[in-house]
């Protein structure tokens, strides 16, 4: 039994709050049951150095996570004076998950900053923050095609969204919280598009090593429960 | 005429929404108009070094800005790897405000940590902050009190809130938002308890020097504003 | 009865030492009785990235105190690889305070760089900075107008001083010593202009809040002791 | 073709160079072709904090490049005065897997510190990194079997080896060198243990996403092919 | 000739002016002519964590430069957030120059940190801070001597003393001002005791490398030179 | 009687591996016993900001330990976040050493930067740095000097080798290990031409100060042994 009594193959209840940043170009509070991530997508007319002059854009992605956003307060990491490696992982995954289906050139030499901060977490928060970070990259392309900067569909060449499962009790699940997360035996990551193709995958045994088996049965939760966030997803950009 | 056309002594729409995060002792989602703040009081059961075996306890605050919460997109402090002075000043004037109505005594040794984060900046953050972060620290020490660990009453001391003005085409007015306080020639930001006592006073000429009557008139304006904001509160905790 | 002996109203013996570096365009060895501070200013031929091509100059501050200019030895900051947030607000207050009596287009597009250095403290390092500053600040000018570079009176557009005051033993004093503004109840520090415009102030209750009477009764005093500050800084330049 | 001739199934010649260090407790140079990794693993007497007095002890990685290993200079971490997002993403995938093959309690409250150092890159250096700290660790505990601290044999409970994999001109290939993974449109590392379960799977689209078939191949590569490493580890332990 | 007129083995006029400072326990302001440094002696009762109960004490020094003590304004180290290479070599010479004279078991389980910071240079700074630490921390004994804490003589085994020499338009010379250190072809620094022992020596060729014949003229030099600061020192401590 | 059963003016087993790095233009590992340093010289077609359009290049060195190099494992400096003051001094050292055999306008607009990474460290580590990055550079001119961008022989105007020197049981000894180093009395090190120009000077006495005396014998020491070094490069390359 699942802590939360759900079904295996059950995720938690998924909302979309567009626009919820009044400044941001694309906005977007997502939340995967009690983990809530704002995701912005902020427009610049610049590009990364390295890019200069190459006739593309770039997206790139930030990743925070509020203090006592956790059961206890973590430490602020502005006051730390830097990044976690963690936090470093996840920002550069969502980046790569995001990348994955936009168009570069499609975009122009501008770069768009999408910034996952999660307001609350309780397991999950890369995945939400890649499913959001979708959401608010779509706003801002339609800001912008409003503009007649870009042709978003020419830009957004497809759904990308992510899901975790895990081994919890010998058991395949879908959709970690944090109560699974914490003493699941295995914790793995799937990001996928629209179409079914595989972005990235990402499995780690926590406890014991984990078999061929139990690794196909992860990826067949994971391929309906994102097939399920990108028909949200659709639902929601109508 | 105001931007927004408010009239000069009038504040925008300040609403406190309690228990904002699940897992903070004490949380209030403060708006003061479109400007939202995340306050969040976590209790930790330690002193910071100097203060051990001192037989009282402490307050301290730390103040963030999510990178998107203002008009251009502002780098995150934990990438750049510190804290902006102006968000060092601003933390500390936080701190130091809720400390004033604290008996740290009868806290006994223990810390709570106050986090302010704004999540959509629309002038008046800091002052938002402060008079959030009297809620979020009453519920922290209401949830202390039903654990037999103190007396709410016996810590908190009395209200504390903040509301700025400023001097903006010559009037004094009440409650800067973005558009006034970016081209306002004066800036002033007012800290009192609900017995009117001053906690700080902080007035500053960003252009031409100010007279000791623009001074009075503000300050006029800020205990009727603080005065509301007390009431406020009141009616928040019931 | 003050620490010192002097009368409520009496500031400590104040005297600048002009032209104290070999180096600098202007600089001024400020005592406020036992705090002295080296006050520099460095004229570079350059703007910060964000005032190119706007026509005009900027006037910035940095602040710091050798490590045993205090009781106890304090750490380095160079060494601690920060500047605390003190410094920062510090220093944030003596660019701000310099800047309201330039003409930054008189001064044209360079910058002017002031340090105000604490050699030994005994309290009221930053009114002291303050005041000494404007002094650095003269002399670098009429070291330019020797040269033909600006009109030092046109860009220097009035004088500008500080002062700090206290409630000690619930009497307000003037220019707090450190035997003082370690125990006072309220710590105010007031910039002005030579025709008495008030450029800051920041007033803070160290325990009980302040009354408006109480603050009214600083205010004066600091207006008087400003005045005086005034007064000495025309002696000195004749 | 492969740039390198081999065939897709076909690894790099493979080394192990024990005891390759004069001080450290067990030490080796791996070389998977062009690509020698210094690995070594340091006994030290104490655990980090958060695991004091818990009973076990802990196995850590760090990772580092020296700044001509590549084929062009890259930046000293040392000097730029912190460690990549890519280095911190190695040295904690390196930490998880040798953990995930140590028996903790068994070991005793120590830590060994494993580090791995790219003298020389050409492609797969984290798994290089893997499959060498392996025979470090293994040397480093037989030291201490030698000096009845522990049995080295219940400390390692099995093998751990790692290897790459990726489609390269729409093929899979096993152990991709620069020149493939430079161009790969798909780079997949997989982390095995001795008897073939899975400890980690990261699989990442450079250009377009995978399918699941791709997937597959890449799997049953990595299988033979960490198959082949451990053998090669018993042959090099003897 | 010489910049300055100074004959070769010519040192400047030295000054110390001790008990500048009102609160450390010993300190000095030493003038090697336009090159001011003011030494503080700070006692601190505990040791660093390496040396915690090995029954003796440490003396440490840190060196720092006022921004515009130079001709041209230097970045502040404390904003730079790091202390530069050449900091860290003249702190670290400063440290073992007195620890060399320093019977650091007569001293007992304590540190003195000696600050030097250079007010104005013209040259010759790491010299002169030598120089004068020496008296900050022989006054900073007698301090302890007063309170029985220390025999200052037991502690303070000899004088130390430092002076630069170098070869500038192929003659050597004692004692380098700025205009010289700057064209230079060699400069070295000499640091010996009362008793004419060789504490360190520096010598370094910034242009063509120099002989053995130069460098022992330099030596002879700085024999004499030293010997004269020695004397200088007895007298000012009477 | 030295530890190593060495004569006092015997040094080490030196020997020198050319090309030990695939990427870099110039490189060689260099043993002096058991102190192993890999020395590279990579060419930049880069100046530094502060001598472009200069018409000259630049060389310029760093220096890093493997944190296993040494008996006890040394914290990582990229994962401290800064260089410690030995090794800014040694990097320092070694760029000045090579700069000073280095005909930079014959060299161009460019910059060579040469690496000196501590593989396993037995005393010594910066004058086998030294000796060795000598013969990276060589290299790495030589390799320049086939795409007829410069004549070697132009630029490199000299060797350039180094030996250190001490006081061990008070005799002088030459080319000290780590158990004579940690020992030693005295401790200096030598930078010489190859012609018996002396670049560097280093003579620091850790106990007691040395006599004039002493260093001379270290000083002849130091002109044989440099002399042997140098013969050994000119061996090595041919």
């Amino acid at each position: 039994m699942r802590p939360s009594g759900r079904k295996p193959d059950q995720m938690r209840d998924v909302s979309f709050e567009r626009g919820y940043s009044k400044h941001a170009e694309g906005s977007c509070l997502v939340r995967f049951g009690d983990t809530h991530v704002l995701c912005t997508a902020s427009l610049e007319e610049r590009v990364p150095p390295w890019l200069r002059n190459a006739g593309r854009g770039w997206v790139t992605a930030e990743y925070g996570m509020l203090p006592r956003a956790t059961g206890e307060r973590m430490r602020r990491e502005a006051s730390a004076g830097k990044q976690s490696g963690r936090t470093q992982e996840i920002q550069r995954l969502i980046g790569r998950s995001l990348r994955a289906i936009t168009d570069l050139e499609a975009l122009g030499e501008r770069q768009i900053s999408i910034d996952c901060d999660v307001i609350q977490a309780d397991g999950g928060t890369r995945t939400a923050s890649i499913t959001g970070a979708w959401i608010a990259l779509y706003d801002c392309l339609k800001w912008m095609e409003k503009r007649q900067m870009v042709k978003a569909e020419k830009v957004l060449k497809d759904h990308v969204a992510a899901i975790s499962c895990g081994i919890f009790l010998n058991q395949s699940v879908l959709d970690l919280d944090y109560a699974e997360d914490s003493s699941a035996e295995t914790d793995a990551n799937f990001v996928m598009t629209g179409v079914g193709g595989i972005v990235e995958i990402q499995g780690t045994a926590e406890g014991a090593p984990f078999s061929q088996d139990e690794f196909q049965a992860m990826l067949d939760l994971a391929k309906a429960g994102i097939s399920n966030l990108v028909e949200l997803q659709k639902q929601t950009i109508g």
